[in-house]
């Protein structure tokens, strides 16, 4: 058996996330059928995140283990001549048999995208979360640096995830904007569900006067989800590299 | 009657162009049955532009006749309220009474975006043409450059268009990449009919070794439309700006 490692970019537009739910279609089902069809074998594709619905990834990572001969550079072509055009590999490769793609994971990197203009944006419509007020700028990138190091990011962690601990250490933000666009990046060793949407949704509120840039430390520290601010929406969200 | 100027934003994915055609439904036809919805007139909206099938724009212009009492530029907020999420009108104001979306216009800027990777991109799919194989990007900025001034355009426009004159002034090139995206932006006091597309397709050909970037001055001189290259295909083009 040989262990597989794809490098998967997807529209989440379309999709129930890249985990099926009950009576709706995920990512991994859809590659999952390729695959089989394409192999022959019964395989298990392990995903790195289970995206939610509505989110994008440049640079998800699966892993499959195979009997199948085909050389692993050419899985990708072989594959997305059976997938929808949403899903696309953009690398295959053969890995160590112990690579898992999610035990396996040192860290990962996700950007968030604002629409920030009046009006919306008819071609961003299902790539970035459009904001009609205008927003500070300057007071948001000074929020974005106060999550750089290592906290207990209870504060930004939807109700009911079940991980053991909530500290996380992040290792990159950046927040640029180029005219009506803000892009927002985070890495970090891991993320709490919904972690990423809450940091963005905070920064928003910070960008609307409605919280200070000097209370984040506060709100991380207090370990209370109700101080932080809401949760933008799964369509702004995109995984963008998994590190191993 | 005041006359009002709408800037519009529209994804051309779904649409077949700007004007209806038999039995498909144009983005003319869209806005202008929302428009009659909110003023009670039977309105005549008139675009700067026929785009076709698939092309997107940022900044397509168009005009209408109205004795609605509508503030103008709540126009753009109306409208949008009743229009699907695909097109986005994105400023709306009264102009002088003479102007005309299409007669008025002195110019236009043009982009079209090209993805160059092994792998197509799976948020890009509807949004760049995409090209499999290597391109040599300074042959094609070269090649680029011979386009500025004023030529006889004949070489670079679809067979069967009707206009009298061949002639156009191209006043902006450029052409950027950044990893796998190539912009290439043109703008002009006209277009022939596919003038962008078969430029587009042209310099393709330029990156990948088929034209000779040195030809291009003699391709433009035949006006011979066999010696050009293929035209690109439409998902890769957005109107970007009118001038007035």
């Amino acid at each position: 058996m040989r262990n597989i490692k794809l490098i998967i970019e997807y529209d989440g537009t379309n999709y129930h996330g890249w985990q099926s739910q009950v009576n709706a279609r995920g990512i991994q089902d859809v590659m999952q059928d390729a695959l089989n069809r394409l192999t022959g074998d019964k395989c298990r594709l392990i995903g790195s995140s289970r995206t939610d619905a509505g989110v994008h990834a440049l640079g998800q990572v699966a892993n499959f283990q195979t009997s199948s001969s085909i050389p692993p550079e050419r899985f990708s072509y072989a594959l997305n001549s059976m997938l929808p055009d949403d899903i696309v590999v953009k690398k295959s490769e053969e890995v160590d048999s112990h690579f898992h793609a999610r035990y396996s994971a040192k860290g990962k990197k996700y950007m968030y995208l604002i629409y920030n203009s009046p009006q919306p944006s008819a071609l961003l419509r299902n790539r970035a979360y459009h904001v009609s007020y205008p927003l500070d700028f300057e007071a948001m990138q000074k929020a974005s640096q106060y999550f750089m190091g290592t906290h207990d990011f209870s504060a930004f962690r939807a109700a009911g995830s079940g991980v053991k601990t909530s500290k996380r250490t992040i290792f990159h933000v950046s927040l640029e904007r180029k005219e009506e666009i803000i892009k927002f990046e985070i890495a970090g060793d891991g993320f709490l569900y919904n972690m990423v949407r809450i940091i963005a949704g905070t920064l928003v509120e910070v960008g609307a006067g409605k919280i200070s840039a000097q209370s984040i430390p506060e709100i991380i520290g207090g370990c209370d989800r109700s101080k932080a601010g809401k949760t933008a929406p799964a369509h702004g969200l995109y995984l963008v590299e998994v590190y191993y």
